[in-house]
């Protein structure tokens, strides 16, 4: 028994990823309203039933591969501006978030939160991961930019950059945004080095 | 004849109106789902058959509600900003943009641009929708902080204000953000007041 036990569990794993990998496609593109178990089960190739033994409901199944998808690709999305030369490094990480928040993950969350505002019980499930993802995002983007988080106008000005990615990655929706996205990435770059140059002069003062 | 017809057009006028408001509540507080033209006629005190008399499909009724409403709410936001003394006036033409865009016509617009994500047809209606609302945000919202919206800078920084509004909405559909929120507007404010004077020290020197 001990010798299938291993690949049995891989098995279970693989089925698993692919499930919560189907589901962030399955929002994205067909709405809170048609991702259900059993799309998402034919979307990924696994029968129902093994959907249903991995995830009994549809909430369990799209709190699972919200919380699962986001740490990860939050991370990688900021990682190619470590390697950004120190002039460009603001720029890069913004253009990082601005992938981040127009990707597949972002449009699923938010056909989630949006379920979530008109469903009482959902919506206690989805609080607690909104303000994960918030502390999350908040994390990534201080390191990436390499700033002090203690300093209070610094702490604003990152919240500020993710509101701003948020409200960028809803105006991207519908449509191809992203002509008009570069350019605010750009002024808001330089816009938010200089006010970041200020506060630490500011703090280098005191 | 002709002594009837003058309230018949009042009353229909009203019923119209009454529609359209209801649509607002209904989509900001049951979301797209729920939001039927039976259930708007219901929570108007409307006859069913009156309703559909006026708009006969749920699309009709949703874009004709959001089209009405924006306009004059987006004046009445930022309107209070107009008798705000000069040193305070970025900081009250923000915070009425952002009483805006945490109101109910926009809860009820997120719900409608999330069904449109997911729904080709309806995504046609709401496209050119979306982007009237773009416009008259951004006239005025220039015209309320008196900027110069030919300078390419400003222009950009304006966008990006209306961006970070919309995240702040976006931000506050689940839970009361307001804390959070007043804290990034005054910074943003300060941040805002600092780069337009540096674009327009810019432009007076060439």
């Amino acid at each position: 028994m001990t010798t299938v036990r291993e690949p049995k569990q891989d098995r279970s794993r693989a089925t698993r990823q692919r499930l919560l990998e189907s589901t962030i496609v399955c929002l994205a593109e067909m709405g809170w309203g048609a991702t259900t178990v059993a799309v998402v089960a034919e979307h990924s190739g696994v029968s129902r039933g093994a959907a249903q033994h991995h995830f009994p409901t549809r909430e369990d199944l799209i709190t699972a591969a919200l919380e699962h998808m986001f740490d990860s690709r939050m991370q990688q999305a900021v990682a190619a501006a470590a390697s950004a030369p120190a002039v460009q490094k603001t720029e890069a990480v913004l253009t990082g978030l601005m992938e981040y928040f127009t990707g597949p993950l972002f449009k699923a969350a938010v056909q989630v939160w949006t379920a979530a505002a008109a469903d009482p019980l959902l919506k206690e499930r989805i609080v607690p991961l909104e303000a994960k993802f918030g502390r999350v995002a908040h994390r990534t983007t201080i390191q990436a930019l390499g700033v002090d988080d203690s300093d209070r106008a610094t702490h604003h000005l990152v919240q500020a950059t993710l509101d701003l990615a948020r409200g960028l990655g809803l105006a991207d929706l519908l449509t191809d945004d992203s002509a008009r996205r570069g350019r605010i990435v750009t002024q808001w770059a330089a816009t938010l080095d200089a006010a970041l140059d200020a506060t630490r002069s500011a703090s280098a003062q005191r």
